[in-house]
């Protein structure tokens, strides 16, 4: 079960419950191998708020500790009661040639040692595998995966299909229709070695745009940070590590930007504590993968930041900026996702930089572009290659969002406009946040208008001696109050953003208690997160609330907000 | 006393020693109010490598503390026995509007306590300052300089001017004839306050085109990691910060991209050990000051490794694309500063990464489209916008340096060309990594080539049976040997990189010992760092070697190496 709790672009901050244990998104499934443990889990639950591991059963049955294993159960094993994630030896037929253990095998080991969520042995597909043999696999797998259905018990389902679009398509679709608590993408080790990053994007994009918004989605093997903000933006949920390991058996340190090699480095780009005191060379296996440890972690944290902030774009457009691989992948998913990323887009931020020309390529322009053909004020300003119109220039993302292309103050002449025209700035601005041009044909006779005495801003909107609409004062957007459906319904128009939720749910949104996704009965398709939308059952107004999640994730969701009741 | 050990950019890890103690640069001078002090001197001094820190002279003779620290000295005082810098309550009458102490008051109460670098109360200049009133003040800073000069200690030359290039020119001009230790560039707290990092540059900019190389410059207030990496890149030697303490008193986090108010913050961005284990609201004042000075020391690590891989320009890219206004500073530095970067740049890296359109602006492509022209090649590859000559497609930047707009790979098309038209090969490598047209003209009769077996690559040229070039593997450069320079004889051509140096260093560096710059006694005006310069006394060639500093350097400097020998 899963929910959200803040998003951006397509990122998520997530609770994932398995088995009654929760899972704060994104995170990192920190992967242990008891035959190499650099690091000791207890060190890790002291200092890295430890919620999920990741741990191979196939590498568990042929080691030593394997009776130990079964007599106790992983999680006394590990002295670990969050979630233990078992992997299957897949990757090890892979990156080894062999793993001698079958579906049946392995799944039937990973149940016995109680395994939270089980892998079954999917057959990992390479990039330069063709269509016929990724499919063969993809077929191989998807045979594998109804035995592990067949079990009922919590389970990741692969999603393989090499570079090829419709294969991974075809998983997400079996994937959609099984009770699969996690789909892992998988097969994209090789892209990130070799920075392969656009094709790593596009396979993660493909996969997204036919999940169910409610799975998380595992990129299987990610455990660099220089990789996570591409991901989280495409709304990966979890990765793995055991690259913090691995790399510091080679004696290699992760940075967010790169990686060094010990041996290169005079200097340590690095403010973890223990680092600080030492010079690179002093530096043991075990300090550099704790190192490892924190800077993964630190990214997914900072991660979670921009996403809370509403900045994520922002935040990605400057994490790419350390690799022109990076910079590819994100050009190919705003040039080549632009529908999915639509699909996905708040309808408001706070704030927001543009640092590179890409981001003026982001949804958030796009769906500004669009919509401010439905102003009717003629008199323009130039803005980021638009011609804005003078009423919304204080309306998001004009006056929020600032680039690098040195943006002009239209505070004043706004507020002048606002002013002498205030008919024609409320149906502009309404017209604009409501992408509905009704709003430029009512009638506006009975309105009254409020100025603040000080800013001279417009501040309300009176209807029948009632405060129908104020203005917000960081968005420029107008929140409603019911006078505002009574003026909606006296011209026998509609509110443009309605969820219906079910005659049970009503008595509660009425006393102000959110609506939950599970009780959405419908809700109109064009609703962004941040919308203001009007919550009705059946024909009655119940109030208004802020929209957390799209219309298709309210269809979709059990778990979790869909709307924040005012 | 300032040595160059690395550079790129203006930007150089450096050496510099005042009263026999050695400050690693660059670095950050942590500012310590006996009053305040939220981190000891002794975990600074276990965790940071501490070097030099800075405490305000008026602050202390106001304090309890004055009695007990004339009497021991500000070493004794404080433990520290590094570089102690001290201010001199000159920013206390910026910005509390008071500071009730003379020039010759707090000048003898600095050499008093022992300081080792003493700063004289200059007048702090405001950006609102018009020419008049900033030019007045910066003559009263001047008049008040005189003192300090007077007194033949190591002394901080403040440079003041306001906004005003003409008048930050003079008073480096000023500089420059004096004997002070450190150049220390007033007034910018304000800007940067504002987010003013166009017109820091633009002054800072100003200040090292005109100061002598041989000075370390300090950045008088700098204390946020966003402004370091532009500040380094434009040859800023030390910061300072009291931003450490200020930030966590106000309860505020230092992250390398940006500031977080601890209440707004969910979320810790950070790798820092201490952090991880708390939330947000849980973490004290103390450790967040420490948290403070971890961030800010990583970011001058990070900085120095930059400088050390030569990709410091790569490493300015990525940081500048956390916040608009630094890109704003870094296209004013690309667009109007391109003398400067010019002067400064060197000849050849060892790889590069262009991640932002800025990135086709960078010296390193104005250098090499200048230098291409001097080939014959007809036969040419579009790239970055360039037409250039196949025969130069490996040569450094064509191959080393990647962008994102993804190039074609002209390895074998080029290792064709070497091996069909070596002649043309040679000259135009040779006239393009010499920028000098002579190798064109020369006669090749008696030249021959050696081909790698394994890779077809051209490996040497040889000359009357002796090798005369080889060809370098990183950047297709041509290695010059003694033979090199028969062969530019015999046909009365010179090589056109010299460096002259006095008699008495020529036994040194026959026998392969680097040449100092003290013993420069001329050179080409067109070394830059990293070219292969032939070393001679009088008219005796001595050997080559590979240049640490620019011309301009070689003649100014009186510290460190200038050319290593081969």
């Amino acid at each position: 079960m899963f929910e959200i709790k803040f998003r951006d672009g397509l990122g998520r901050i997530g609770i994932w419950e398995i088995k009654g244990k929760k899972v704060e998104t994104p995170n990192l499934a920190v992967v242990i191998n008891p035959n190499k443990m650099p690091v000791s889990i207890d060190w890790m639950k002291k200092h890295l708020n430890l919620q999920i591991i990741i741990t191979n059963s196939y590498i568990l049955r042929n080691s030593e500790y394997k009776e130990d294993i079964i007599k106790k159960g992983l999680h006394k094993f590990y002295n670990f009661d969050g979630v233990i994630y078992t992997d299957s030896g897949t990757f090890q037929m892979y990156s080894q040639g062999k793993a001698k253990i079958s579906n049946e095998e392995t799944i039937s080991f990973q149940q016995q040692i109680g395994s939270d969520i089980i892998t079954p042995l999917d057959i990992f597909t390479l990039p330069r595998d063709n269509y016929a043999s990724a499919s063969k696999k993809l077929n191989e797998t998807l045979e594998r995966i109804k035995y592990v259905e067949s079990i009922n018990l919590p389970y990741s389902f692969p999603i393989q299909g090499g570079l090829f679009l419709p294969l991974r398509r075809k998983a997400v679709k079996y994937a959609n229709k099984s009770y699969a608590s996690v789909f892992a993408i998988g097969g994209i080790v090789p892209l990130m070695e070799n920075y392969d990053f656009k094709n790593l994007v596009r396979i993660v994009s493909e996969v997204k745009q036919h999940a169910l918004p409610s799975k998380p989605i595992h990129a299987f093997g990610a455990g660099h940070p220089i990789v996570f903000p591409l991901l989280v933006l495409l709304g990966v949920d979890l990765f793995d590590s055991a690259s913090y390991a691995l790399y510091a058996y080679e004696k290699r340190m992760i940075c967010e930007n790169k990686t060094y090699s010990l041996k290169d480095l005079n200097y340590f780009p690095c403010s973890c504590l223990q680092c600080k005191a030492k010079k690179p060379k002093e530096v043991s296996i075990e300090e550099l993968a704790k190192h490892n440890l924190l800077m993964l972690f630190k990214e997914i944290e900072a991660l979670k930041a921009a996403i809370q902030e509403g900045m994520l774009y922002d935040y990605v457009e400057y994490r790419i900026s350390s690799r022109p691989e990076l910079v590819k992948a994100y050009r190919y998913i705003l040039s080549r996702r632009k529908k999915l990323l639509l699909n996905y887009e708040p309808s408001t931020r706070r704030r927001g930089f543009i640092t590179r020309e890409e981001g003026f390529k982001r949804p958030m322009l796009l769906i500004a572009k669009n919509r401010i053909k439905l102003a009717k004020t003629r008199i323009k300003r130039n803005l980021w290659g638009m011609k804005v119109p003078l009423s919304l220039l204080l309306t998001y993302p004009f006056s929020q969002v600032s680039s690098y292309k040195g943006e002009k103050e239209y505070y004043k002449e706004t507020i002048a406009f606002m002013n002498k025209n205030p008919e024609q700035y409320l149906t502009d601005v309404l017209s604009y946040q409501f992408r509905n041009n009704i709003f430029q044909q009512l009638n506006y006779k009975k309105v009254k208008y409020n100025f603040s005495k000080t800013t001279s801003r417009l501040r309300e909107v009176i209807y029948k001696d009632k405060v129908m609409l104020s203005l917000r004062s960081y968005d420029n957007i107008f929140v409603p109050t019911p006078e505002f459906i009574r003026f909606l319904k006296d011209q026998n128009a509609d509110y443009p953003l309605k969820v219906y939720v079910s005659r049970e749910a009503a008595p509660f949104v009425k006393k102000g208690k959110n609506v939950f996704a599970k009780f959405v009965e419908k809700c109109d398709n064009n609703i962004m997160p941040k919308d203001i939308v009007a919550i009705y059952a059946k024909e009655e107004f119940l109030g208004f609330g802020e929209a957390l999640l799209t219309c298709n994730e309210m269809k979709e969701f059990e778990r979790g907000i869909a709307v924040k009741t005012k």
